[in-house]
């Protein structure tokens, strides 16, 4: 439980008083009964409001609204207010300002704009959390601590890059260590001199002002991001440590973004209490999209219930075209959340910004102002749905057999290598091999290599092209173990400083998977290739279309299950399997098409006795948290059209209706069960 | 009459005779008698050539050129030439010089250079202009001034910064209410110093490099378009005030663009004694988009007649394809102009420059420097017409009984929004509206929201987000009093400093409309929706596609004229009519397809018994140009095939010819006849 | 002969023991050993190893590697290590940094990164030359110096600027010739000091960051090109002459790169010893497309064997899919360089690197370390190959009756130029031409318009917009000899500093073509015409497409051969053949088909009794070199599937077989001969 103050899903979002005159704050409170809210964050970006100079704080409205909030039994999630710097700052102290990857300094404007090594900046906001803190510590309403907004961005100024000269000392101790991990005697960059070394940008060592992943030297632009997410991280402590001084036990968390490229949110979790996250998915968006990055977030603190801290009720304003969501979708969509591991429905915004970029932003409370919208009538249904459920879905847990491995150092590495192809991108194979399981039930957990695997029956992780060190021998047990690995074509191809592995690819993998990959052809994606099937393997028969990406491999000691149907290479391995110990470890050596990873998938699953909690249905999701002996069992018809569920093996009661289910039952368009087995 | 020097239909164009030998001067004037041409252009980009330094003029080249184009019955245009600053200018008062979008100061280059701040080009450019006009106040050549060239452009310097600030002080008084207009309380932007304003670009608040329309703030973005404008005008006005102390009786102008979104030309307009404008549309452009910007610069001074100052004799040098107007093109083109209400057909440019970017761009002395071009010879022949019309087509009015609404400012803050689509662009709407009644043949005046409405019939606003104070009312005025108003989707959304309307879409308009939008869905262009008649209207009947954004709307008093035919919101109104007073007002929810559109305006002529000139022919344009009692109607065969037309409404003399018309009769293809109705 | 030390096709490539502990040097040894390699390029980017600071020279390392190559067998092509400055001489000596097109100062990073007018660069580079030069002047192992690595890029500072300067005042003398030859004039560009002229880029001329070629002021931007090309040649001459001090006999080259923009590689020709180029063609290339940049690259000195410095054995790593070179290709395409006059089969690189960009860039020894791959066995087996031929194919000269002209300066200025078209390109029309007379057998050679133009039977100019002093008369004297000239449309347009001629299109060529171009019409590209053909000429009758740009011309002497079959200049001549002396002049007035440029190549050559080799074959190619009285026949099958090739005019020993040829004969997919005719 997130808070026991607040013993159940908390219900609310973003909440701006301050640009609103004091008259509708009445009106506000009003309508959060009416919707049964029951939490608001704020103040989200009201640095410049409460604090107009160096020394001076204006905190009695704040207080006003606190007191008023609390009495109308809305607690607050209280933001720092630090994530957009006040314009008197910026004029005073120019070092609070940015130097951008073009190389120029930036002037006052915009939000998350902060440099991360501003001497200002980190004097400033710490001292505003602590005041905060000391101001609010034991207000009635205060239930968990949200430092500054969604952090991220970087900076290349003077200031980052004498910080990034410390990081790397520290990283690794000696000037000649750092040549050699970024193997500088290529293109003849020797540093002598801690002082020549720059930030990458495209003042520098960057390519492209347009792709910011066309780098010259790979392992300087690595450790620019493994430093920008640490330096940004430090800005979180500084304020997180600020806060726990004075509250200790009031939990602290900060809005992550889900696949938010520039911060390593795994070397963040164990900071935060608990993750909480934005979710904006787009109108066409397939649901099992939205299903991985939940899961994704829940996995930053193995398993432990979260926080949908964003989500819009309606619209968001920045998409290409900003579409409605249907009736029925919101409810869905933040069912969905819990049934993954949310333990809070929050939205951005309450109401309705009057002016600036998110003023068609969607809100609980529209511009018009009062309660007889749609969206409010929806937002209001909601709430009162998660007040009758009270306590009873908080902190269940999610049992996965199947584990995908995600790391954000691999997703930079294999993003900034230059061949063998642009299209070779992270994150939509991670959806394609994660879809492929959502679609048969199976639950996922993601984990970081750095993680315990014991606990699981099936590892797949997609490119992973830099293995991290230890990991392979974590393989190598696992697997040994009884587990069986399944990794793909460019994996085991660098260290953790994007040097090659020498001696044969993959490498630290080589040996768990048995096979040694000679050669790797990349062609344009319209000369596809096929994978055809050595002999049957569960529904897997006959031949695949494959593409793009093909490894030129050598069993040693794997045996083909498949081999490539044409080119100069058709009968080399396209998938192999190598037994070793008790488990199995595969290579894909290229991208099938869905057909076929649905199918490995499927039968790697059979094979481990490891069954979905219902039978699927196309477009119907099943998701079970478990707590205390209890299982709730989520049913969440991601159809706009009706659907028929056999409940048999879930049988028990139906926490919103209140009514027992068991055999089949119709399950209404963008309909939500959540049944207590047994209950 | 422009001047009366001059009492015929202007005929000439740009010229530049500094950049040829002297023995050319002399072969311009035989092939400018040749060709009828009696007005040049000049010295438009000679300000290096005429002042070397800060002190020194030279002027004789000029004086001689200007004896030798009177002495042969060519007036002068006459430039200031200060729309390129010297180069010795710049490199000695760096002033001069802008910093661009994207914060870098530019060195000495290109043309439409000077940041409009610049207290150097402030200093120097009035004084050119004072220079001219005293030494050639009594030149018998001079009719008319032409101010600069093209203004344009924006700048974002340190001089610019500080005359924002005092800009904004005068139109808002205090720091307090800027904020507020603003609404600087979100992302905790509020200012406590003038100081702390900076420019709005890529290194303060916008956010993309390559769309200068996405910014973080529109508020600040929005008044720095009108200060821009507003600053540009002042330089205008700094050389019109010289030129008008000194000669108060020569009309002054500056070459205006059509549709240019950086200057607010409706702001402009009063301050040109007559507005003149450049011309330039693609091979494949529809003859209702040149139409309608002719109609657009001659509303700019509520009907007055205007100069077409620049047109090409055959290609551009600037776009993909440059390709020759079609033999007849150049004519017929040339009486669109003057069926639009222009006075004036000149050209850029009578000799083609030997050297730089404009060096392919056509004009009436080719390279070849000869009169025996195709070009050469369709320029002469339109000439003589010209002369031989003399004066006839002079002055005359063109009486509309349909308004457009067109604002600059509404422009703006409609593609600054971020949401609810970037699709979402005001000037192709107003050219959809305008092309149905190009097409039934009605005329249509473009009015500032500001102008009087009472003299039209009908009123067409589309897409009018911004609602400028005091329009609404008069509004209700108009329709009251039996007038027909029209607007469509997200049309009174905000305020003029781009705040959202409180209590209701579509705000100030929601009376007149009898109308609440509840909300706007935004789809993907492939989703299409469809208008559903409620029940026959004229021609339309039936359903229609529509597109792309879609009002969620209540009728409040207005009657459901069609529904929605799909998805969540089918069967809410779409298109809407509310009986207001003696009159009505129109909402379309959404973009209909073209045939609605005319269909709609069909109906809506129809029902004020507004009808065309002469009965509508596919691609055959007719307007009427009336003076002192006498009707001319222009016929223009804009097919390249002969056409018939029922001239039985307009019978009279044909003034090209000197034939009188009557009954039906062929009109060529690209064919022209200006009839005297009775004449 | 590059050098008698060496007398064989250069076999080895570019290589970095300085990225490699000591112990790989031995199996480097072992492996050059097995794969018959026998000279090695380094060291190509060395300069921070071999210079620590200002004084200290670091050559150790290199005594030993070369002493261990040369030992072995394996000679230097020995690089002075200048391509990229050291991290210290960034940090201490700034000059030596760029200022990019954007005009901003860079920090450090990259290669190729050197302002060529810093006075750090000028005086270390030649100074390490020197030292190189001095070490290893007797050295065994030096048979060539490698200046630099690929030369190219350029600078914007002021130390750029001041040199930009002095340049033009050596070449024009004074600012007026300077102002006359830019046409000032135009926009009021005059300059009155030349310290007014800055650099053209995008803070000054340049008009878009995205396109390089779109200038307000083509002379200066053509001018620049000129200087920015000299002035990397003046930094090439530096070293150059450093190395000559000490070494007058051995040979000197830097590695150019075929259609390589920024350098005018005709004028750097005579300061190389021998051309040496690096070829890096993707998958789906044609083989004219590679054969025409190895012609071109032959041609810089008018036929001179030159050297094939880098080429990939298997993948790049910079293409947007970096596929492997397929079997058999690696040998086919080395020999296709050998074909077309290469004396050396060299890679980029023998050992891949562990780090950095081009860690994935292909290499004769893979990261795997060892001799068991298929990139290494094919690499292997040509170098034995090669071995065997020993020194037969030596020298050997190609022999061609047709030219075609190639002129940088031309290239420039076409594509700086507003107008036509921005569809305009010179580069395709040069590939379209040649490739119908490659299709057809037909040996090319490239040639300036300086050269002579006395031994060649056909001389093919597309596209030469701007026509080089003297050209037009030397053309005039081939044609009346007897020759046939061919140019195309918008050809003869400008001077060499892009002013148009005046008087009549195609300026100094409209005597020789007699005709007169009145217009151009550029029309996009799905508009298309048709040239209908007078009569039949060789396989030409009917009609044939053609696009996009389109003269409209007048015969002044001139036959139409072909008239334009569409639009209103139907019927005016599309292609013109004006007899003149002995010979004939050919003007075709827009862009044709393949088939009609095919056609009209093979009429021409039929006319001259030029004939193929051998029949021509579809994807099969044949060359010839002559020397010393021997005839070379190379024949390549470019297809994948084996061929029938009638040998009968060739007959004699194929070298590579040692066995006899004549006949009839099959040669396998992607099979080479080379056969001694009457051998």
């Amino acid at each position: 439980m997130i808070n026991p103050k607040l013993p159940k899903v908390f219900y609310g979002g973003d909440y701006n008083p301050d640009q609103w005159p004091r008259e509708i704050w009445d009106e506000d409170v009003r309508l959060f009964k009416l919707a049964n809210i029951d939490i608001a964050t704020l103040p989200v970006f009201s640095w410049a409001h409460l604090q107009p100079d160096e020394t001076r704080y204006n905190f009695e409205w704040l207080d006003e609204i606190l007191d008023l909030l609390v009495k109308n039994g809305v607690y607050a999630c209280m933001a720092t207010s630090t994530a957009a710097h006040p314009a008197w700052m910026a004029r005073r102290h120019p070092d609070v300002l940015r130097v951008d990857f073009h190389g120029r300094k930036h002037k006052y404007g915009q939000r998350h704009n902060s440099c991360p090594h501003s001497p200002t900046y980190r004097h400033y906001a710490p001292e505003m959390a602590k005041a905060l803190a000391t101001r609010y510590k034991d207000h009635p309403s205060l239930v968990i601590w949200h430092v500054s907004n969604e952090f991220g961005g970087a900076c290349y100024c003077e200031n980052c890059a004498a910080a990034f000269r410390g990081w790397l000392q520290k990283r690794y101790g000696s000037l000649e260590e750092v040549n050699e991990r970024w193997c500088t005697r290529f293109w003849g960059h020797t540093f002598y001199d801690w002082e020549e070394i720059v930030p990458p940008n495209t003042l520098s060592e960057h390519l492209s002002p347009y792709d910011q992943t066309r780098t010259a030297f790979q392992g300087i632009s690595l450790d620019y991001s493994r430093f920008m997410s640490d330096s940004i991280l430090e800005c979180y402590l500084l304020e997180r440590d600020a806060l726990k001084e004075i509250t200790p036990d009031v939990p602290v968390t900060t809005n992550l973004m889900g696949h938010f490229k520039p911060l390593d949110y795994f070397a963040w979790a164990p900071h935060l209490d608990v993750i909480s996250w934005d979710s904006y998915p787009p109108m066409q968006v397939k649901p099992w999209n939205v299903a991985l990055l939940h899961d994704l977030m829940r996995g930053l603190k193995e398993g432990q219930p979260f926080m949908l801290m964003e989500q819009t009720p309606s619209q968001q304003n920045w998409q290409a075209h900003n579409s409605l969501k249907r009736p029925g979708v919101l409810r869905l969509w933040s069912y969905q959340a819990m049934a993954h591991g949310s333990d809070a429905i929050m939205y951005f915004q309450l109401r309705r910004s009057q002016g600036a970029c998110e003023k068609w932003h969607g809100a609980v409370i529209s511009h018009a102002g009062h309660e007889n919208t749609r969206v409010f009538r929806e937002s209001a249904e909601l709430g009162k749905e998660l007040k009758e459920l009270g306590s009873d879905v908080l902190d269940g847990r999610i049992e996965a057999e199947v584990a995908m491995i995600f790391d954000w150092e691999n997703w930079w590495a294999v993003e900034y290598s230059s061949g063998p192809s642009q299209d070779l991108k992270y994150v939509p194979l991670i959806h394609e091999y994660y879809g492929a399981l959502w679609r048969a039930g199976f639950p996922v957990d993601f984990v970081h290599p750095s993680f315990d695997l014991s606990k699981y029956k099936i590892v797949i992780a997609p490119l992973l092209y830099l293995v991290q060190p230890g990991f392979a021998e974590k393989v190598e047990k696992f697997v040994q173990a009884g587990g069986t690995f399944v990794t793909t074509v460019y994996s085991g191809m660098v260290d953790e400083n994007d040097r090659a592995v020498l001696g044969g690819y993959p490498g630290p993998l080589r040996k768990v998977l048995g096979i040694w990959a000679e050669e790797f052809d990349a062609v344009p994606p319209e000369l596809k290739n096929e994978i055809v099937m050595a002999s049957a393997l569960g529904d897997l028969q006959g031949s695949y279309e494959c593409g793009m990406l093909h490894g030129l491999i050598h069993a040693e000691g794997a045996e083909a299950v498949a081999t490539f149907g044409k080119d100069f290479y058709a009968g080399m391995p396209a998938v192999t399997r190598n037994g070793f110990g008790k488990g199995a470890a595969w290579y894909i050596a290229t991208d099938p098409d869905t057909k076929f990873i649905e199918g490995l998938m499927g039968h790697l699953c059979a094979e481990h006795g490891i069954e979905p909690a219902l039978a699927p249905t196309e477009g119907v999701e099943v998701t079970q948290r478990k707590n205390a002996g209890r299982t709730l069992t989520f049913v969440l018809n991601h159809n706009a059209e009706p659907v028929q569920v056999d409940l048999t093996p879930v049988a028990g009661r139906e926490l919103l209706s209140g009514e027992q289910m068991s055999g089949t039952a119709e399950l209404p368009g963008r309909g939500v069960w959540i049944i207590e087995k047994g209950g």
